[in-house]
């Protein structure tokens, strides 16, 4: 998505303790600026709670505004305090302190990744923070292990950030949606890829989780879109999770938020202001393109990320590509391109 | 789902019209009682709009209370009217006139039968709705072209009302979740059937919708739920929508009700009431049914159904059994008994 | 409201029964026009439900497009369904039928008139629907027992219809913010005019109603606000209502709609849409406006509506303006204009 | 309310700061337990958002789940992520670290103190938390400039924290509905107290303030209520709070949270939970009495808080009680006793 930037903090590291194993340290924090972090301009933006399981702060501003004020971060579930008192100290500097400078309510998300993370250690810090800040930029995004999704589990697979985008074609109005998934949900059993049983498929490493974990979908399009439209946009996400296997458990925060890069006046100044917008009838493309890139998202992720051991002797393996594509080929979902 | 009653009057008759062509009726109303039509007590109840390009009255009160009072009623867009009153009238027969009687608020959803149906034509009478209450019973309920489902179209295949149920293990308390839709929804391509691409597999009949129509679910369950739970189970029928493809038009009237027949005594009489209730870290397996038996009972519908004619010489076939069977063999999805 | 049109069709009639006391009949119906009955361009509008102990249709789709398309009905509980499909039914005609037609989701609600009026009788008919289409004119608005309000009761004293605007000065925009309510809610202790304990001080006629009854909103402001914010707007209705007295008990329907004559181009056609916005921060002037004409408006269908007698002896009396002058006086909030 | 306890830790200090007026500290943090510090058991929660312009963490799974885990934390805007984080730590200490750790979702509001306090030294640190968690006990909570209500302002009065209850009559089950709030709202001249404009009588140091501001409201009850009841009983706020004269601008961050005391095996354990549940229509004269302490607990916060001097030169002046009863005995609403 042309104008989004996202910049990862990824924390691994095995520390030592005394007369004990050693810590080990799988976290981090990403970052997302929909306008790239030098444009502070609000985005018109719409949540949706498929399981509320999870922390989102500053939702309620969304919901009641319609705008998206500043960027998102992610990272783990008792990080969230710390990231917040990060984006709020960030802010404060580019504003200026005092009371003329604008409250802020920062946007923070969460997923759990104590299953390989020191997560009561809370090793997520300020300058952590300013790390993602700093390496916040356009084009592709890492993808896996990285980042907030550093610790992160999948299907019992190994997983994290995902991404992936649709453009539309030129009738449709040549928009592009896009999807960044902080991907920790599911259990083994449930996953289908393409339609594929892959997770009764491939056994190896499943570790028998009774907990579906949560999955964050950040949903991004330069569609002009209003508040209300982004909210059906992101409600679009839980489809796209529902063609995973997910079945969206008790202990999953599936939390979906989308917003839009068009109406870049909107939100700005205090006069009347003109906006453009695509009208309802026109969005099923849109609808669709969000369901696929949601779906597609967390298999980049589960595609990205490596095995890795964490604390208490986890381990978590990868999804391994040469099982998966013999899976796909068996139920003839691989089209192989004979050049 | 012991308990539940559900009854269909099905219209189906062409009409002469002068110097017309004649006007063909295809179409109906189904009314289903949480508890039999002899039970008026109340059940508890939970509301889901996926996407609200539709009717289900009576939700205010659902969302307030927690509880569904009396019968639910499905029938085409244009006749929610008439079966909303012939509900009130039922209600005032029953509970006498006069200001001592309740007030009632009925639930009456719809989608449209207009492509098969003279929809404008309006032939859903009270009496329908009359013969669908004295014909409602429990056991299998017959599925396809019956009902408030007569006219339905999903996926550009024949639909209309489908169920199916699935009953949890002794160790998950052996509760019952079961499903009944009325299908009208999603565009041929999109159709998915256990994970094959069904629709793009079986071209036959396409007629290139370019709505999605539109999918009401109703789902029942015997185990102790919350309203709150019941809305959380109420959303995952979405999910079961999504595997069948769908991605919920803008055109879309998706919407989810779930109801609990435990707790008989909740809403009766003014004295402090006790409650059971199932934890909410105890919902994963009656969510996963959830999911499987609205997937199921939307391929059930289109099962059932056989090709019709309707109005305006349109021509809508039913899904063809030989042509699915071997779709789900040459994906490999066809488990056949050896027996 | 420019723009507006109302119409009122108003049923009063004792009718003879065989050995029994005559029925009275006291309902209506009450059709509101966004943009009056020849403009069908459809307005962004939203929903809020303060207590959902009522009906108001069509909000599902309300809420999903940000649209309402078509006129508002209020009339009587029982008689949801008939002006519901009179609606449909003038909808049909308009639009021509068949395929190529339009559905409809009309938007209709209701409060209870039982306490004076025969409502099991089910007295009003689809011509009434007409009459009160075709009577829809803009300008002032007939207040009291007229139209759907006809049998309504508010505190125990006779209410119905009542209306009140506020014109924002020019540094807010000018705009205009216009409210009906058909009222039919409170208990007598809890009336609250000006501040002053109305109900405490006025006791004539106190019939000792333990239900809370319900109110409808409807709120009408040609300033140019998305759906989002007019959601916010119809929030605003409930602290209006908030001031007369209410606490909004477990009986009442309070629906509240607020819909914006902005944007006419907004919901048609299908390129993108050139729309003007208010900013959020220049929303303030308008909420205090809301909140004073929708406690206004209440005090108006109380001033206005006589008194009254309806079925089984009841007979509700009207607010005497004499006594609410001396009530008003005694507190010194009434403002005796010296010339 | 028996049970609760609530704790502060207030923070007023003037920092000497190096060529440059001293920096004034005026901020805090007050905690609440809904069954008290040493009892972890879940209540059952609801909640409303008014006006979301503000943070109130952890509703995402309150609305999901229908619990509130853990203690409320209050404190100004930009020290949300240090209390967050703060009671994170208390409860991995409680619980022990590690995966078999509960995950923790802590619910933290706030309101803007910038006019008095200097905010952007975010001087709440952990300590003053773990001293507020230390102070809490039950009991008469202190009222005014205390905790996170320290620095705050309501219609240009000083205020802070308010409290009031109301027990029901024996009739109506004898509950008891507590109120708490953290009042930050409303312009002078909107101020009412028991409906006399005291804000138009009372204009000594106004001070023009052009925003809102916010309230946050936290309502006990010990009636046994359920998750969905209690979303409504906090919607009741909002009627206090509009009966105090606010209009809820669009800068208000409005939030309310309810819950009850009762049904403590609710959310503990795994087996099915045995409940009691007091009947919809038994609520009312709870709603009366949350509508009435909210009210009362907003004016109680005015009259406890006194003169105030902070940043910039600001002063906030108390509310004059002599000024106060001069006002309300000339509008007749000062009963004396004869005594």
């Amino acid at each position: 998505m042309a104008g989004v930037e996202v910049g990862h903090a990824t924390i691994i590291s095995d520390l030592p303790r005394h007369a004990a194993p050693p810590t080990r340290v799988r976290t981090g924090v990403t970052v997302l600026f929909p306008r790239g972090r030098k444009d502070a301009r609000p985005v018109y933006a719409g949540f949706f709670s498929l399981n509320g399981n999870g922390e989102f702060t500053g939702t309620h501003w969304i919901e009641e505004s319609g705008f998206l004020n500043g960027p998102v971060g992610l990272t783990n579930t008792l990080s969230v305090g710390t990231v917040h008192s990060a984006l709020v100290e960030w802010w404060l500097e580019r504003r200026g302190s005092g009371p003329d400078a604008d409250w802020t309510l920062p946007a923070v998300a969460e997923t759990w990744d104590g299953y390989l993370n020191d997560i009561a250690g809370r090793h997520v810090r300020g300058e952590h923070v300013r790390s993602a800040i700093d390496a916040a930029a356009g084009g592709p995004v890492t993808e896996g292990s990285v980042g907030g999704g550093t610790g992160m589990v999948a299907y019992e697979f190994k997983a994290g950030i995902g991404t992936s985008s649709r453009r539309l074609g030129e009738r449709d109005g040549g928009y592009t949606v896009g999807v960044l998934v902080q991907a920790n949900h599911g259990r083994r059993e449930q996953l289908r890829i393409a339609g594929v049983p892959v997770g009764r498929e491939i056994t190896e490493g499943a570790f028998k989780s009774r907990e579906a974990g949560s999955v964050v979908v950040l949903v991004a399009t330069d569609a002009p879109l209003l508040p209300g439209q982004l909210k059906r946009l992101a409600r679009r996400g839980a489809l796209g999770i529902a063609r995973g296997g997910s079945t969206s458990g008790n202990g999953s925060g599936d939390l979906m938020l989308a917003f839009s890069t068009g109406n870049p006046a909107a939100g700005v100044g205090s006069e009347v202001v003109q906006l453009v917008d695509l009208p309802n009838h026109r969005l099923d493309p849109l609808f669709g393109a969000c369901v696929e890139a949601t779906e597609e998202a967390v298999v980049n992720a589960l595609v990205a990320a490596r095995t890795m051991e964490g604390v208490d002797g986890h381990r978590v393996v990868g999804l391994p590509h040469d099982l998966l594509r013999s899976a796909l080929e068996h139920y003839r979902r691989l089209v192989v391109d004979p050049t």
